[in-house]
């Protein structure tokens, strides 16, 4: 293996793959990056113990060459090491296998040497069916991922729950998330014949948001019984699925309602911000939500330990009862808040020891359950 | 205890202030802010083990009403909830001492209640003679000890050498740390006639310089057997001294040279970083430097477990012999070539087992020492 590729595009691609890789990994390969040099340009490949991401460096670029391949070939070196040295080398860098897996970097003045690991060692990735996929644009799915993934939950008690369950049903694909105290779901609109389902790990989902593609682009899904692959045009990013059945969460949802507020969504998660900080002491961080007339709910919160906050925000419009008062994890309900970009937000109550329901106003498509807490 | 306070200049010096104290701090009260309002307006007060900070917020700035005071009177507050709160309201703040020492907190319609200490309880400053006073201009004090501070002792087997040396002389300040291994000598000429010396805490002056003060703006120093106060127009900080006798440094300064190179600072500071990407095996970081020839120095690193770097760099000028290699711990070397701002340094070789001495050129005001170490 012996190849020139530029500087900012080989270091942009290490230091990406770096990201994900831990440097004490059991597996000490898996600490590695793989370097393949092909036909095609470079491929570069890191994993941590959930996903592999395929990093690609082609021939040319806008017209341009990045990589000159003398040889071809593929060698595994330590990652924090390669992006520890190529970060900091001043220009194009020329890599070249030597003895016993070990390769020189050479860069103006500059020559370094790094021991690394045989090629043949790294495991295989999984073979796909390229046939069989489903097409979305990348910014579609990352939103829909993003106002979901977080309210995944974090125990591994349940292993399908620490999962997005993603159901691509004809041109629609619904996301939904839950840890059983609350729940998330964001359906949105594609171009998709597939019906298929998966439950996919929300470490894996979050890493793909991380990637910097167009919103507009395209990523091919494609998927085996264990593995499922986000592919762009420069990534392949490899997840393994969640196995399990994931609980029917379609009869959760309340059908109807003891009252619906309508409230600004930034005035609201402000207080309820604010109220957070007196809620530390309880296990749920509870926070009171009461709705006193037809005009203004009081969010509040008491600790023996800290202090109490009271406020008074206006209600935008109501329906139903206007003598509600429940107690909520305040974080939870915040975490929800934070996903919606939209002015206003309704909230439907629907008794007292049922979840509530927050949606963007006139929005259907994005829904968040939260159960009420005890406060006493 | 009444006033109302504008949101800006209230939140800034809380936020300031919470910065340097511990929230879980030994000693219950000293997690609050003491907060204090008489004839001049606000005096809040924090502190951490070595330090107090005392800041002022003025009745007025540049003319406007910044604190309307109604009761005089003064309260300690848990500094993580007070800091918590306050920068999440949404305009002037109102506070009024209630009963057991809480406060409420009024923000538009916005009542918020934190529990506190009676200020009674909290610490004594002590008393100052203002009249035996030191003052410099803000920049050079701080300029002075980021030369310097960084090379104190990490270790509190000999507290001495924890702290930063500050010798007054007369219009003169030179300030100097050491950890036995390495060491840094700033002198910096100020308008003096105080002929006096201290060891402070490096951890406090790192503090002093974190204010954030006009370069041109004037620190009054005062002092007490046990106690420095650094005072600007807007805070005061207080620190304890480090007793003990500080060593005398003055004769470790080598006094003739084997060889004395000059080199480009930045490309040097460049080259020891990659090379210390391959030093993590060793104790000491080790790096060698090798001058080649009359033109050329080599940098070197060498890891059986990682790999290696060697890399060229060009002399500028050399006086004395052109055939030294010398092993030293790299980060110490990069430490030092930070420090300094100027285009060129010098570097003097005095013997083999001898500390080397890094200068800027042309300038001998800034000197940095330091060991060499065994490379097998």
């Amino acid at each position: 293996m012996e190849f020139t590729v530029s500087y900012a595009s080989f270091t942009t691609a290490v230091s990406d793959i770096n990201k994900i890789i831990s440097s004490k990994s059991v597996i000490p390969i898996l600490s590695g990056i793989k370097i393949e040099a092909n036909e095609y340009g470079l491929k570069l490949t890191g994993s941590n113990s959930d996903i592999f991401i395929e990093r690609t460096i082609p021939l040319l670029k806008s017209g341009e060459k990045v990589v000159d391949i003398k040889e071809f070939g593929s060698v595994v070196v330590l990652s924090k090491y390669l992006n520890g040295i190529v970060k900091k080398l001043p220009n194009d860098i020329c890599i070249k296998l030597g003895r016993n897996d070990s390769i020189t970097i050479k860069s103006g003045d500059i020559e370094t040497k790094l021991n690394g690991f045989n090629a043949n060692d790294y495991p295989k990735l999984p073979e796909m069916d390229r046939n069989n996929k489903i097409e979305i644009p990348f910014g579609k799915l990352t939103e829909a991922i993003k106002q979901t993934a977080f309210a995944v939950s974090k125990s591994e008690a349940k292993p399908v729950l620490t999962g997005v369950k993603m159901e691509f049903e004809e041109n629609k694909l619904i996301c939904t998330a839950t840890d059983s105290h609350r729940l998330a779901r964001r359906e949105v609109t594609i171009e998709s014949k597939t019906t298929e389902s998966f439950v996919v790990p929300s470490t894996s989902l979050s890493e793909l948001t991380h990637l910097k593609e167009a919103d507009s682009s395209i990523v091919e899904i494609s998927y085996t019984n264990n593995f499922i692959v986000f592919g762009t045009a420069k990534s392949s990013l490899y997840s393994r699925l969640i196995e399990g059945v994931y609980p029917n969460t379609g009869s959760l949802v309340p059908t109807e309602s003891k009252a619906l507020i309508t409230m600004n969504t930034q005035v609201l998660i402000e207080g309820m911000d604010r109220a957070c900080v007196f809620s530390t002491e309880w296990k749920h961080n509870n926070i009171q939500l009461e709705i006193v007339d037809d005009a203004t709910i009081k969010i509040s919160s008491n600790s023996t330990e800290v202090g109490m906050i009271e406020e008074l925000q206006k209600i935008i419009h109501i329906e139903g009862q206007n003598d509600i008062q429940m107690s909520f994890d305040g974080r939870f309900v915040l975490d929800a808040l934070k996903r919606i970009p939209e002015e206003n937000v309704t909230i439907r109550f629907d008794g007292l020891m049922k979840p509530i329901v927050i949606q963007p106003q006139n929005d259907s498509t994005c829904l968040h359950l939260i159960s009420p807490v005890r406060s006493y």
